[in-house]
């Protein structure tokens, strides 16, 4: 099933997604299967359908906390020049670059060097957990959606944190749904730039794959319903003002975000 | 005004907090004053009371965006041998690490070393803003309250992110409410364990004030309704399992918290 949230009537409503249609839902597919309150009984119900052409995609879920793998696949640990991690840490991103599909990825006008995108498997969690097994982290996560790690590599490399430089405004694209029945770690994830393929690699060629790093984060923390883990890339690739950026994950979909420059709707 | 948020029949509900009593709240009062939908009307209505003595306190919002700013007052930064940062810089917590006034710090079964609280002004924003002057900062800010940055030095060091340094269950405690009627830098911080004053500097001492931090966020992201912003600390005090670490801010509160070891409920 693939799960999303559009933007109807001005409000964030919650849609399955269909062949032609998103049907919109009454409430959460997230809590209703997995939330505390969960009685066992449908979910939600549809209370109206928009043809998927005229949906307004909006990030599928906004999360309760976004955490971010860094270095996570061993060539671009290579390419780096970093070492390959003994264990799996996360970092964190802010919802207030969350964006949606479909929609613009905007470069701010300080924005000098290498701008680029990064192509990111993104786990949902799907329950509450503390202290999981390896299987208890498998049947925790909900599905998963595609993220685009947008980077500015000079702020990145003089800023103290990651704030502007991984979190300024439109900087996260995710989406454009969550699909819940897939192999995510056996798919190809495609990167291309105005339909031209830069990138493709292995989904699932982690050092650590998602399940382990959320049996390390419940060793301390809760993890909850809507909680994204983005698993990192293995490539990336520069993107400018006029670009359309396109992420594919087989067997999941394809985020596809245009980029434009601050100040500029065009 | 004084608001929050308390558990009231096993929800969380807006609460104003008066002498004897906490009001209880039809809605949030940062929407209601500051959201896009504000129409001028009185806000949100009482719909009962709860003695403060019976109140469970929450953490007073949820923040979409939890920023936090490390090195602000010039005698810590000294202190830790660094340099005075010339631009001001934020990183950002997690939600799932926020704790509620008089609930537990919880000390993980791993931590070993030095174990921290660093007593820290939160400043709870009230508008949504971008590219905003100083004059609009400080317009923006709804009100103030307390934050305790609970603090594993161990991993602190070890890892590569902080990730559960700061992050782990509980290390955020956050209230008891907050104070929207005060001349927040104008006040004094002090930090009592069991009662024992341990530290106290003036809450102002900073190198780049709340209003400052507002300005530079806001030149590339947006902020919203109840994001918060800690402001850093002058001085930190190790804690240790079985005491109470109380953070008075004058003119807005005592943020007080007992501290306990994993797995032990004593």
């Amino acid at each position: 099933m693939r799960y999303t949230r559009v933007s109807a009537g001005g409000r964030a409503v919650w849609g399955r997604v269909r062949e032609r249609d998103v049907e919109l839902l009454s409430g959460s597919p997230l809590e209703a299967m997995h939330g505390p309150s969960y009685d066992g009984g449908p979910g939600p119900t549809v209370i109206g359908t928009v043809p998927r052409a005229d949906a307004v995609w909006l990030p599928p879920v906004v999360p309760p906390v976004f955490y971010a793998v860094g270095l996570n696949y061993p060539r671009h640990i290579a390419h780096c020049g970093a070492e390959v991690p003994t264990r799996p840490e996360v970092g964190y991103r802010a919802n207030s670059a969350l964006t949606g599909h479909g929609r613009p990825i905007v470069r701010p006008a300080g924005v000098e060097g290498r701008f680029e995108a990064e192509p990111e498997l993104v786990a949902v969690i799907g329950r509450t957990l503390r202290h999981a097994s390896y299987e208890e982290a498998r049947a925790a996560v909900f599905g998963w959606t595609i993220g685009n790690d947008v980077s500015a590599r000079d702020w990145q490399h003089r800023d103290r944190t990651l704030w502007r430089s991984k979190n300024s405004d439109t900087f996260k694209p995710m989406g454009p749904w969550i699909e819940t029945d897939v192999d995510a770690l056996a798919q190809t994830t495609t990167l291309r730039v105005n339909g031209e393929e830069r990138a493709a690699f292995p989904t699932g060629d982690m050092v650590f794959d998602p399940y382990e790093y959320i049996v390390e984060i419940t060793r301390h923390i809760t993890v909850r319903p809507g909680d994204v883990l983005w698993m990192g890339a293995e490539s990336t690739c520069r993107i400018e003002p006029g670009d359309t950026v396109d992420i594919e994950i087989s067997g999941i979909g394809v985020l596809s975000n245009p980029v434009r420059t601050e100040g500029n709707s065009a």
